[in-house]
């Protein structure tokens, strides 16, 4: 089992990509049946070993705690009982998606006869640096192997303990299934500034960073890999003025508080001038809730023990219980302010009018555009995906929610009768 | 119409991005209709200044020959006759090819009923960076605005008048049409430096470099954006021992002859140990033909006139008559030679045997892989793609010839009534 070393040294860096890069020929051809059989058996070793990684998982979880880090990261670090569950559940889901290696995408004949085909082959080797939430290592681990891709993992030092915990449970798996153990590596160093040794190793195929503003410069600046970025969300809902008020009342509310601290959490409430009990509604069950509103001067004139929002607080991500509420003349007003502070992560619209409905759904430029549904929705296991390697806020290669099929790239089979090119 | 000018100014560069950005919400609404009579308009435009044009090229061409620069790059940047028929050809090819903006990826309800539709997008705002060939200016530009995206361009100093005389018929045409000019920024500087300004600039959403390894390098190096790399093709073709040997020669001379300057052109030959009679003929058809043969030692053994391969000449990419020539034994051979030396671009093999073809098939890992066709099949109009923006050696996003699809991202539509995440 790996230990965590204070020691980072780059020669152990490279040399762990280049025996990933190695794996990558051995978990092309894997079949989908042994690759089912692997996602089957560490299902059944994480729930054997569960109140053991789970005891380990609190002591990351309290030391994080009692060092005073942000509550929001806190969270994402615990791995509660039904998050526990899940991560399992998600390794059976994915053991029962198709296998996409190999899967035609299209096929033709060009003019002569010349037969193409364009046939799913892995992306590649996958680094993934994250932070907290160690369920990620499993859903990582699970879509990689079963895309045939091995994985370059830097987890964040919150949740050290219990990532290296969960990867040395997948090791002994892989171990024991006679697949090469060399395709999961997971950086045995906190250190941040190993971060931008290997976002400069071009043995990777491709960088997906999860983290904050400051994870993101570092990846875009440093990248000589290409890289899929899982930016911020700032997710707006907009109510119309024809919207149900209760089907608005409950997204509104599963939008914000079902999961506060997620990407897919909404952070701005856009209300229609022409729904002013909505509003006085709304605002009183903030209230209850202890939901804290920053307001623009309507909803502060209903409410004067509402704070002021600002440009500053329209444009940030508060990831608690927190929101920006304003009001807005239409549908056009609505659009403008998402253009102006929207990331291009998930927004919505309540409405019951379809015209409505269908300017928001083109005009929006976002991975995610959703009429009356809750931005919490946007994920690959609500959306049925299996499980989700992330939510790409980039628009080349994969955008939005990234599932199986994202962790793929293509290849030309050609099969010609001795053709000749002939201009 | 925009004039060269050699000093460049950074603030003009980024103005000229900026301005490009803002044109994309005007392009990604634009009609298959009207998109399709600019591109005819475009056709006959082109039609009707094909002399002047040709004129202009032939100014480039004999100053690039008189400077003494490299023969394969002056024969890129020639308009010959049927190349300039074929740019016409191409961009009516593309008003005829089915537009790709709001086509559905797919679509499906998850298990509450929630509906979820995968539609394409444009990607954005696309950059390419490219070296000679004056022709893939219009391929470019008739590919980004079929798929709703403004163009950034930076091409060749060599081929600058050119250049500027085609995308003034293009701006010309898009006013003369009502669409914003803003949308094409051809970069009026043929100054190097201003390549790392351009990759530089988020401003763009994506990057296509075409051209050398030293581009590719200043493109890695510098960018703050994704890149999709044209890389260079080293392509091998293997004759295995079960081979026509019709076809084998007759592929093969195809593959290195009908426009060596290209990247899809052969530039090693690898011959299996059983051919000896095919490699005799081939070798004397080389000596008739005027093309330099680089031999292992068995090669030599049959020709002490041929020249000596080495490790180096293996990863050369000649884009000339030359050509390097191996005898391999057996399939495997052919593979370690193609892992080793191959730069991921095309592959073929010429045989008889389909276990042979199936193996070649699934283990040769390049963008495109082709049993008993010519290499320089591998190409967005020989595919029947209607035109290419280039082929991608890059594993994200789009891999082997990009045609119109390559050019846009997606975005999730979701539509429910009043749906909520429940866990």
């Amino acid at each position: 089992m790996l230990e965590k070393t204070d020691l980072y040294a780059p020669e152990a860096l490279n040399a762990g990509i280049s025996r990933a890069r190695k794996a990558l020929g051995d978990f092309s051809i894997l079949s989908s049946r042994k690759k089912n059989e692997i996602l089957i058996l560490l299902s059944e070793e994480l729930s054997r070993e569960k109140s053991d990684i789970m005891a380990v998982n609190q002591t990351d979880y309290s030391k994080a705690v009692s060092s005073g880090i942000d509550p929001a990261m806190c969270d994402r670090l615990l791995l509660t009982d039904s998050r526990y569950d899940q991560m399992i559940k998600g390794l059976k889901e994915v053991a029962a998606l198709p296998d996409p290696v190999g899967t035609g995408v299209s096929s033709w004949e060009n003019a002569d006869g010349l037969k193409i085909e364009k046939v799913r082959v892995p992306l590649g080797v996958v680094g993934v640096i994250y932070e907290a939430r160690p369920n990620v290592t499993i859903e990582v681990f699970s879509l990689c192997l079963k895309a045939g891709c091995p994985i370059v993992l830097k987890g964040g030092s919150e949740a050290f303990k219990t990532n290296m915990r969960l990867v040395s449970v997948v090791k002994r798996v892989l171990e024991s299934s006679g697949v090469n153990t060399d395709g999961v590596f997971f950086l045995p160093w906190t250190d941040r500034n190993v971060v931008v040794d290997l976002v400069g190793n071009t043995g990777l195929d491709v960088i997906i960073p999860r983290g904050g503003a400051g994870l993101m410069d570092i990846v875009t600046r440093h990248s000589r890999v290409p890289v899929l970025r899982h930016d911020r969300g700032l997710c707006h809902i907009y109510v119309a003025a024809s919207a149900d008020e209760d089907m608005a009342l409950s997204v509104v509310m599963n939008a914000k508080t079902s999961r506060p601290s997620t990407c897919n959490s909404m952070e701005t409430l856009l209300v229609d001038s022409g729904k002013e009990g909505f509003l006085r509604h709304f605002l009183s069950v903030c209230h209850e809730r202890g939901i804290r509103v920053k307001g623009c001067a309507v909803t502060r004139g209903l409410d004067p023990t509402v704070d002021e929002a600002t440009n500053e607080t329209y444009d940030t991500e508060f990831l608690d219980l927190t929101l920006n509420c304003r009001v807005v003349d239409g549908l056009d007003h609505a659009l403008e302010h998402i253009r102006r502070y929207g990331s291009g992560h998930t927004e919505a619209i309540i409405t019951s009018d379809i015209g409505e409905a269908d300017r928001f759904w083109r005009e929006v430029d976002a991975s995610c555009v959703m009429v009356n549904a809750s931005t919490r929705l946007h994920d690959g296991f609500a959306f049925g995906l299996g499980a989700e390697v992330g939510i790409s806020t980039t628009r080349i290669h994969a955008r939005g929610t990234m599932g199986l099929a994202e962790l793929t790239t293509t290849k030309y089979q050609v099969w010609g009768n001795g053709h000749l090119r002939q201009s």
